[in-house]
Parts: C-alpha cells; sequence; structure tokens
C-alpha cells in the first residue's frame, strides 16, 4: 500500500452506475519524511476519512477485495487511518 | 482513480473484435491545481463524454468492472464526470 | 491503452511454450503530440501490426482479453491499429 | 518483485476488518547497487520481518497468492528475506 | 513485456513457502538501444536463463501464467530469452 494524506474531495453525479454510493477523496501521496511526493490518486472512502488524516491505501485489484468495493470499478481504495509511523524506531507521526 | 481532461478522439477500423461498439477518449491526467501533468491515457467511455469535460478514469483490471467493458480487452475507461474538485475546503474546480 | 508506434521485432526460439505462436513487436510510446515518450514495451500482436503504424495497446491482465492472448503469459497487446487521432476537433495524425 | 530494506512500521487501529492481524512494514526500495531508489511501499509482512533486513516484496495480485494475504485488501506483500545478492558473480549484499 | 539483461542472482533461504524451488533473478530493464534504463527487477525464472542473457519478461498477474508460477506469489517472470532485436529492419541485438 501506499501512504498518503486526504486533502479533498470530488463530487460527481454524472458517473457509472456501479460507484453510486461511494464516496471519492483525494489523497496525496506522501513519502517516509511525511513530505508530498507530487503524486494524487482519488480514492474511494471506506473508513469515512476526513481532509488531513493521514491514510494507507491499496490500488488495482486489490482496491476492490472489500465489502463496500468489491465487483466495482474502483482502483484505489483507502485501507487504513494511519495512527503512527515509525522509521528506525522512532517516530515520524503521531496522530 | 485519476482525474483528467478529455482532449481527443482516437478512430480505428482495424481493431481486436472485441472492441467494436466501444468509443476511446484520449484523456490528459490533471493534479489536484487542474494542471496537466504530461501523461496520456485512451480510455473507453462509458458516459458519452466530451472535449472538455473533467473525468475520473479506473485502470488494469477494474477497468473492466462495467457492463460497457466486461471482458473486453480494455485497460482504461471513464468512470465518472466531475462536477466538483475541492481541495481544503475550497473549490479548485466547477462545472 | 497507450498510443505508440511499432518500431521492430523481437525473435525468440528459446520462450514459455504458452508463448509459441505469438508475434511480439517492439512498440514505443507516443504522447498526444505524436512524439515519442522514452518509454518502449514488447506487445503480442493481435492484429498482424507492421513497423511504422501507429496502435493502441492494452497492459496488464486486458492484455490477455483476446482470443490469441487468453491464459497466456503476456502483459501487453495490440489492441487496434489507430486511423486517426483528433485533438481539441483537429487532426494530429491521419494514417 | 523489488527489492527493499525494512525501515519502519505503521501502525493503524482504524482500518479495514480484513486487514485486522497483519503487520504493516515501511520498504525503501533498491537498486542492484544496495542504495535506495526514493521510491518506499507498506507492504503485509507475512515473514516476520524486522527493521534493517533486506527483503522481496510482490505487488498488486501477486501480493494476495499467500495463505496470510489471500482475498485480503493488500497491493503489497513481503516474500523473502534476502541472504544474498550477487551481481556478475560477485557479491554485494551478504546478510 | 519489457526487455532485460540477466545481471545477477538473488538467494533466500527465508520465504514464503510458495517460492520455495524457484530460481530469482536480477534483471536490468534495457530500452531499444539495448542500454540500461535504471530500473531494476528480481524476476522468476522459467527457462534457465544466465547471466548476461537478454530475456523478455512479464509483470504483475501475467507472470504467474507459467507452469511454474501458476498461482504463486510472483510478480515478474522470465518468458523469453532474446535471439535477435531489430529495429526498423536493422539488428540492434544478435545472440
Amino acid at each position: 500500500m501506499m501512504m498518503g494524506i486526504v486533502v479533498g474531495t470530488v463530487v460527481s453525479t454524472r458517473k457509472n452506475e456501479d460507484l453510486v454510493g461511494l464516496r471519492f477523496l483525494v489523497v496525496n501521496e506522501l513519502d517516509q519524511n511525511m513530505k508530498e511526493t507530487g503524486k494524487m490518486v482519488v480514492a474511494a472512502d471506506s473508513l469515512d476519512a476526513g481532509v488531513g488524516e493521514v491514510v494507507l491505501y491499496a490500488s488495482g485489484s486489490s482496491a476492490r477485495q472489500t465489502e463496500a468495493t468489491k465487483n466495482r470499478p474502483v482502483d484505489a481504495t483507502i485501507m487504513a487511518i494511519v495512527d503512527e509511523l515509525a522509521i528506525d524506531g522512532r517516530s515520524r507521526y503521531l496522530k
């Protein structure tokens, strides 16, 4: 999975019917220093995540291995809210 | 999913028979500032999207999880027309 | 799918038996200005494409969704010969 | 697979229920000179790997082909602890 | 598929049990001029390839579509030994 920070939301009314009911969040990828890498993804939200939260998201077919996204045309899903990132035994991020 | 803007069309008569009936659009990837990243993809259209519209598209096997693209040799499909992109609570794009 | 130009061929006699009978072409990725991006892929040919032709190719599991490539260990397949690319309503490439 | 070095851990309590019981490690990708490429991934651990160990990890649907990760929403899994990397017959890394 | 040159081997004793019996080779990606791109992958070997040989390898789920790698947690497999690469009708590489 990749780590990212939720920075926004996408609203869409005209969309594939299999996406109805899913919430889509804009996630900026983070590196191990908690810096944004410049990459962005629009991920389905399975955890009611909010703007500013640090998350793990899965891509590809793995993004469909949840109750909320099974068989849906989704290629990125938020899977976890990060409580702590520790590098070499030291905390780099603590919620 | 990634966000992009539809900029063109691709016409092909000699193609795999499983692609017959699908429309293919040229989509330029956008970042969260609505700027083009330089990456381009040719995506199947499941929504009758038009040039100039901002869209979300899915890649990989997820691109085949729609009525229109099921079991077809397609690796990118437009899934939603974006109405609004909001970053940190502010609207960055409004259709 | 990605757009590319066929620039060459790869010959191999010692290969996985599930590849026997498939033809492999060297394809250089093109951007929307018909310029090469520097990326190259070796794609299975399902259309008898020739050097110099502009093509669309699918990657990943989608590359196996054709009669010719089903269940074969192939991750890129040429799916269409491009007749025309139109950007913003203007023809950028015409075969 | 890619080679990487385990540099840290991610702790999460609010997560998809299908991830419960899995341990997630921060892995920095390595090149053949054992230098970090700058890419990072958060991988599920199926081997009780520790910080400082050099590992191989699989991505995408392949990451789910283990007892521990089957049908789980995981897109990267540590598959092996590297004992030795030999380039052109010479040892570049020895555990 | 991508083209690469085999440059080394990886030895691992502590690994996922589904990898036992597979040999893993370090492969450097090549471009159409036979120059290394800087990208490296550790691929399963289904052909008894040796250091110095130019190969084609498949990635993702396609890497598991062989007798040797079926249902195994492998995301890159060597599929062919390249005999000749011809660009624009001229030989760029001949074994």
